[in-house]
């Protein structure tokens, strides 16, 4: 089955028989045609009689031996009205998750209009289930991860900076054969840790302080995620008491991961573990988020999400326990659910490492 | 007047009470805070009581002094929900145009709603307006991006590929005290100078090629952007032509820009020059875009865009001509609408050069 067939079957299980994709990224897993549209309109209307139809600016050049319906518009051309044009107004219309205002609201505001729904999951569920050349290049990306900890855990040494320590990491990406980052890299030490999203700055390396790398990249168009923590000369009693716990709650979340179990559960599983000992405050975010071609795709592993585990998807285990102005500590992997259980896509050692670097 | 008193009375111009405003630079514009979301919800509801509403997710962080409501929510609250209570069901509510069909549709659906309009005009009109800070950030950013078009005219040599040079940039920009690219680096050479947004890959160079570098660094957090086009070895006639063409068009439009005239006519000025040489058809894009914080911000000189220039306004002026499968010139600057005329930004000359790199 192919991919496009796979949406439109999501489609018909959402009793939608149009919708309008607008993720660049879902049009290009759906047809292999890429284009980076910028602010311009690009879109995608699937359709269940098969008749799908692509709204392209005439800017971007996509390859003729597409099988569907191209409509060109130039940059002063009305584009929502010609998209407007082969709605079925009748009918609801799916549109996903990421359409904006600017192009939804005018769409609205036709003459004759039909009812919209957000029915992203269609597309992004498909997406969130992995084919077997998709899991092979997640694996791909995040053996290249892999190795650039390794390589980043090696540049750590007296008097260095956060930024320092960055700046290098897209060099060996490429490398080891990646094409980018995935997202821009995380480089925390000290307090610093205790913000999950810390961006690197000059803060300097200081004996005792907790150093987190929070990188991925992507490697033939699939990302890579991964976050380690080390300690630099020394490793504090309270820093050894949150990192023990915190991988407590990656291995226990990861142990109880099979089809059918509710993505909640690992949320809840991890969550538990932290919460017993009095740091469940300090874990302020999910447990996890997809990940494939996009770095945060839909759907994500929190308490909020009650969907099964299937075969096929990959996601992050992400727990962390951040200790304002102190310390903080996350330790991060990708996992595919297997028939029977998981497969960890990252192989970099989870104990407790001090690093005695120059 | 602070930048949100400009906001609001622009709001108060399109008879609006109150706005939600999701485009965290646009945010960061009026209030100083600065969050990447990712794909969390983060908005900012502007309401012309002065009593405006931050709704953020508590995985970020926000400088405690700010002087405006916060509403905190996490990962598994219903975020819209939340905002929903703080708006005026009674009255319109403007939406910036980048707010996502997620967060949209979901406001649009509850129990008592009101009129939505997308009022982004509000805030990018505002933006679109620098002010003297952000004047000089602009210039700042332009003049570095002068020196390094001067340093990649330098890289071209016999062999080198576009992605060599291209993969160079990052370091020149940092070393010249830029922060980031503001956009990929374009990189293109003979036939490929003729795909607008060619992304720079494995081609080598070959005498006679047409060497386009459109570039552009982040500086300050402010944006610059600028295209050269050069050739190697030696420049053909139709080369020239076309170059000629092209300078003539940008150097036309740029003498017409003053206050009170409107942005089509320069967009007009440099179509025409290239339509009578016989040409038009190979100009398919707007003259230009506005930028500052964002690469491309809202507003463009197009056809399209019958807005007059004021004093203040930033954008660029990128007439192109493009011979698919060929070769391709653009030239491109950013000018600044000054009360008599234009100030341009770039100082790198545009007369024809040819390169003749060992």
């Amino acid at each position: 089955m192919t991919r496009i067939d796979r949406v439109l079957r999501a489609m018909e299980e959402q009793n939608l028989t149009q919708m309008l994709v607008s993720d660049p990224v879902s049009i290009f897993y759906m047809t292999g045609i890429q284009v980076e549209p910028g602010e311009r309109f690009y879109g995608m209307l699937l359709r269940k009689d098969g008749n799908h139809v692509l709204f392209v600016n005439n800017l971007f050049t996509i390859p003729g031996d597409a099988a569907f319906q191209k409509v060109w518009y130039s940059d002063t051309d009305p584009v929502m009205d010609y998209v407007r044009e082969y709605i079925d107004t009748s009918a609801v219309l799916g549109v996903d998750k990421d359409l904006k205002a600017r192009f939804l609201l005018p769409l609205m505001e036709g003459k004759e209009t039909c009812r919209f729904v957000n029915a992203s999951s269609a597309v992004d569920q498909t997406r969130g289930v992995k084919d077997a050349e998709e899991q092979e290049k997640m694996r791909a990306a995040s053996r290249i991860n892999d190795q650039a900890i390794k390589r980043l855990r090696g540049l750590v040494k007296e008097g260095i900076t956060e930024k320092e320590i960055a700046d290098q990491l897209l060099g060996i990406y490429q490398e080891l054969g990646a094409e980018d980052f995935s997202f821009p890299p995380i480089v925390s030490f000290g307090a610093n840790a205790a913000d999950p999203h810390h961006m690197p700055d000059a803060t300097v390396l200081r004996a005792g302080d907790a150093v987190l790398f929070d990188v991925g990249c992507v490697k033939d168009g699939y990302c890579s995620d991964m976050t380690r923590t080390f300690y630099y000369k020394e490793a504090a009693d309270k820093n050894r008491e949150i990192y023990e716990l915190v991988r407590r709650a990656n291995e226990a979340a990861i142990a109880k991961i099979k089809p059918g179990v509710p993505l909640c559960e690992l949320d809840r599983t991890a969550r538990d573990i932290i919460s017993e000992a009095g740091y469940g405050k300090y874990f302020n975010h999910r447990l996890g988020h997809f990940i494939g071609m996009s770095e945060h795709e839909f759907g994500d592993v929190s308490l909020a999400n009650t969907k099964a585990a299937e075969p096929g998807m990959i996601f992050s285990i992400e727990p962390g326990v951040y200790l304002a102005g102190e310390t903080g500590v996350r330790i991060e992997d990708l996992v595919l659910v297997t028939k029977e259980g998981a497969e960890v896509l990252n192989h970099y050692p989870k104990t407790l490492e001090v690093i005695h670097g120059e």
